[in-house]
């Protein structure tokens, strides 16, 4: 007998097969739908709504929090709305041709973007990311089973009943392709119907990517850790520009896996400069965890209640505070040697007017963000264009860093011939030999 | 204490760091001293090779493995050399720009290919794979931990030592960039160092790669298994063509996994056609394993000894032989949903004069080849034209199918500016925009 996961799963799956052939029409029709649906339904939701929100506040929880769940604070609900009708106007991106070429006489290869298949994404308590998520998951040609945070799950599921009756009565989109799943444990059984989910996306804390992560064979797509570094290189061309750069790296949103968490200072920089950079971290209430030699550098105005020797640990961990891990470094080659070592590939940064360096570092750093003279911050969707963001992968294959409608595509290989077999072809018996000719990408 | 594992793994990631830095020319120019210096010592080679063809005799292995062993079959030294030249002298896959955007005046991004990292590569007893994936992978920029069969290992060794020497005397390249392994136990102490390697490339037996999925967190690129499908439309223009493209696709080499193991036909094809094809696979020594539907359907000229009823996992299983699977299906919505349930999403072909559910199929089928009227046997990076090929992919992120150069390439965000900050920027505390111009790809 199928388990519930499996049937789950399975209907994922078979949805995706129905979905994957839809054309942009189709899938664009069906979210100007939904959002005829949800603003249809405006006050159900928002009903909804207000019980996640009775329910944070009767659990003590904070009011940050009960501030996210609100889908009635500052036109939440309306840019929600919106951002459906945004997603659905995007370019289709299925069906894009990458690689044309003439195998031979009749016999053309094309490789074309193509969706990946079933989704498992796992997010926040925040109760527009569903809107948002499902949009991507639709017009990308994705089927999707999501798992909201617990706090907004009331509003979850009225949203989520709205779709699902949009899909069945008015749109050529199976009701399966999006799935709502309630519990923690229906996730933990999910994660080993590989045969049916091609990817997961988990966002949320590190715990809990670190966590699937280690418990499933499907792909998993995002970061456990943000571990961010900048260098500043002895060539720097202005140190208020420098020290903007940290400050606002380090302090704009220390919770952000984008924030910086260690600076690597070269060696060849003045003692007047260092000391002018961690009095302005400590002016910003940055703990700097020093090294001896850093140590060794401060002048008696450094407030030493902000400086703490560093630990063991200390350059390979994300404080997600205000703290900072500060060391020397000798060279551009050990700032690269030590950067590729210790951080966490997500984006690293440096600070320098000479370009061939920076080229050097651009080059050499293995991060899916390699920056120049500006604030790790900007490793973002929204600040990279992309519209809609499912999150930032740290990943090496596939898609890196901030992931949109793009991160979400792969691609196949269509053969089209007229009769074609290989075993008229040199190598598999026959004396024909291929054209290999590049056609251009209509 | 560190493990021989992490030691190797960890000097992999290290000289994957200084190999990401140079340029094409000390990446190509190493490529050329490798060549030389196999070619200076071709009989220290071809000595090492005789003993390992001596110990396969002595072993009783098959007389078609000995002469996969023999380095001096068919020009395959001159041949294999001739490969890393043609490598050589590829286009550099690193550092093209896929994406330019100006995010705001003098802030840049580029999204540009780059090299995934350190490869763990498995491979089969042929002694010139090991030049041919040395090559792909300093062309690409990776480095790469090798373990080739243990058939060839004196050859490997003694080709191996020469790399090494090279690679240290006379390039750029760290001759840490590649390392030979010698064991299996070796292989799975390193399938735990998912700190230091980024990709698993197992190339082998069914049972091999399977097991290598299920014993590491490192993403592996290949495929357990090719359970390839031809499905036959009513609508097919010539009976003669199909059956060419049913007999090649599992006849030219059934061993290998881009075969066809299963054959739907339309129910509305006429009977003396199923007949026609079914007894021209009978002629080729094909078992057919068809359904009950099918059965009652073949005329008395069928050769019964090669008719065998299908069990229960006859569509879930790659046969590797002379035997395939058939059934009768209803319409074309049908095929793609049982191909799309059972294939292992490698390659699977409609023969059709109808281009309407030609490209239905092709859109809606979830494999990496979508073939139309030609052999699955296409599937191959030599006839796609990709030169030499690391493997066939089944994954569904990152390289799908034949994987040859730009399959081993990887992408980074570079962003380039002149100490621009977030929180000047709406959403972030400030209230400067964002342009998100898109620039010329240069």
């Amino acid at each position: 007998m199928s388990s519930q996961a499996e049937i789950i799963a399975k209907d994922g799956a078979q949805a995706f097969s129905i979905l994957k052939t839809l054309t942009d029409e189709e899938r664009s029709d069906a979210l100007h739908q939904i959002y005829h649906g949800l603003k249809d339904h405006k006050q159900d939701i928002l009903d909804a709504n207000k019980i996640d929100m009775k329910n944070a506040i009767d659990h003590n929880l904070s009011s940050s929090l009960v501030r996210r769940l609100n889908l009635e604070d500052k036109g939440k609900f309306d840019s929600m709305l919106q951002g459906i009708l945004d997603v659905a106007n995007l370019e289709d991106p299925v069906g894009k041709i990458t690689l044309a070429k003439k195998l031979d006489d009749g016999l053309n290869l094309y490789r074309v973007t193509a969706p990946i298949g079933t989704l498992l994404i796992i997010f926040e308590s925040r109760p527009e990311v569903i809107a948002n998520i499902t949009s991507l998951a639709i017009k990308s040609g994705n089927s999707a089973i999501l798992k909201g945070g617990k706090e907004s799950y009331q509003t979850f599921k009225v949203m989520s009943n709205i779709i699902s009756q949009i899909l069945q009565q008015k749109t050529k989109v199976p009701n399966k392709a999006i799935q709502l799943i309630e519990s923690r444990n229906e996730v933990n059984d999910l994660l080993s119907q590989d045969r049916y989910i091609d990817l997961v996306i988990p966002r949320g804390s590190n715990e809990l990517v670190r966590n699937i992560k280690s418990s499933t064979k499907i792909p998993v797509l995002g970061h456990a850790d943000g571990i961010c570094a900048i260098y500043v290189d002895d060539e720097f061309d202005d140190i208020n520009k420098a020290i903007n750069i940290i400050i606002d790296s380090k302090t704009n949103y220390p919770a952000g896996c984008n924030a910086v968490e260690q600076l690597l200072i070269n060696k060849n920089v003045s003692q007047i400069d260092i000391n002018h950079i961690i009095n302005k971290l400590i002016e910003s209430k940055v703990i700097c965890n020093v090294t001896d030699e850093v140590k060794s550098l401060l002048t008696t105005t450094i407030n030493s209640d902000y400086i703490k020797s560093v630990e063991s640990d200390s350059f390979d961990k994300e404080f997600l505070s205000f703290e900072i891990a500060i060391t020397l470094i000798d060279s551009l080659d050990q700032a690269i040697s030590h950067i590729n070592l210790h951080s966490s590939k997500h984006t690293d940064c440096i600070i320098t007017a000479n370009k061939t360096k920076a080229e050097k570092f651009l080059k050499g750093i293995d991060s899916a963000g390699v920056y120049w003279n500006c604030s790790t911050r900007f490793a973002d969707g929204f600040r990279y264009g992309f519209g809609t963001e499912v999150g930032i992968s740290t990943n090496k294959i596939h898609a890196r860093g901030p992931v949109g409608l793009e991160g979400l595509m792969s691609y196949q290989y269509q053969l089209k011939g007229n009769g074609h077999i290989v075993s008229e072809y040199v190598g598999a018996g026959g004396n024909k030999v291929f054209i290999h000719e590049d056609l251009p990408l209509k």
